[in-house]
C-alpha cells in the first residue's frame, strides 16, 4: 500500500461518513485519473429513492462527465466496501484499471467474496482488484451503522409494547 | 408467452429503435407494475457519455421515481437484449420480480449466457428470468446496427486509401 493509495481511500472514507450522517448505508467512492480525483460520491439510495444511486455509480458518472468519455481508461477506483454486481459491472463497462476496496461485503460482494464479476475473464474487460486499505476504519463505520439501526429498531419495539 | 407480454416487449422494441436512430447500441427496456408501464427507456451511453446509461438503468430509476420507492416490488422488466452484469445487478437491488428479455448477448449477457447474476442464489434476491419474446425482431435490429457500423468503418478505410 502506498501513501497515495491511503490518501485516496481516506477521501472515499470521508464520503462514507457523509452517507452515515444522512442515515444512508455508509459507502464512499472516488475515481482517480493522473493523480487527480475526478469522481467523488457517497451512497444516496434512500435520499434519491433510487436503487442505482450507489456511491460507485455516481462517481463513475461524474468521472465520465469530467473526461467527456464513457471509457475511464487509466482510471482507478477507491471504494470503502466491496462493490456489488451492479457496481462491479459498471466498472467493467467503464474500463476501470484498478479497483481498491477496503473491506469485504459478505452478503453481496461481487469482487471476490460472493461472486467475482470484476475479474471475470469471460467478459471483455477485467478490473484488477485489490483489498485491505483502511480496512478497520471502513469496517468499523459499517458495523456502527447497522448497530445503530438495530438499537433504533429495538427502541421502537419497546415503545410499542410499553 | 401472453399477448400482454408481447405488447410490453413491443414497447421495449420501440425504445430500441429510438436508440438505433440516434446511433446508440439499440437496446430498449420497460418496467411494468400492475399492468402499467412505469419506466421506459433506451440506451443513451454515447449521447450522455456515461457508461451507466443503459436502457435498463434509466428505466429502473424512472420506475423508482414513479413509485417513490427504491424497491420495485411486484414489477417486471422487459428488455430487448439480455442484460449485462451492471443491469442484472440493478434488477436484483430493485427486487424486480420477473425479467423478460428477447435475445441473448453472447459477449456480456449476465442472465444465463456468459454469467447468471440475475438468478444467483447466493445473493439476497433472485430475478426470475425468461427469454425469447420477439427474439427475431430484437436480434435483427442489433445485427443491422453492427452491420451498418462495419460498413461505415470500411467506407472510411476505403476513403482514406483512395
Amino acid at each position: 500500500m502506498t501513501g497515495k493509495q491511503e490518501t485516496y481511500m481516506q477521501e472515499a472514507l470521508k464520503q462514507a461518513k457523509l452517507a452515515f450522517g444522512k442515515d444512508e448505508v455508509p459507502v464512499g467512492a472516488v475515481i482517480v485519473h493522473n493523480n487527480t480525483i475526478i469522481g467523488r460520491a457517497h451512497n444516496q439510495t434512500k435520499m434519491l429513492k433510487d436503487p442505482t444511486a450507489h456511491a460507485e455509480m455516481i462517481a463513475v458518472t461524474q468521472a465520465a462527465a469530467h473526461l467527456k468519455n464513457e471509457r475511464l481508461q487509466d482510471c482507478d477506483a477507491y471504494v470503502t466496501i466491496e462493490p456489488c454486481p451492479m457496481c462491479a459491472g459498471a466498472m467493467i463497462l467503464a474500463r476501470i484499471r484498478n479497483l481498491y476496496y477496503s473491506t469485504e461485503d459478505p452478503k453481496s460482494g461481487a469482487c471476490g467474496t460472493v461472486l467475482n464479476v470484476a475479474e471475470e475473464r469471460k467478459l471483455n474487460h477485467c478490473v484488477k482488484t485489490h483489498s485491505g486499505i483502511l480496512k478497520e476504519e471502513s469496517r468499523s463505520l459499517i458495523r456502527e451503522f447497522f448497530k445503530k439501526k438495530r438499537t433504533n429498531a429495538r427502541s421502537k419495539i419497546t415503545f410499542r409494547i410499553s
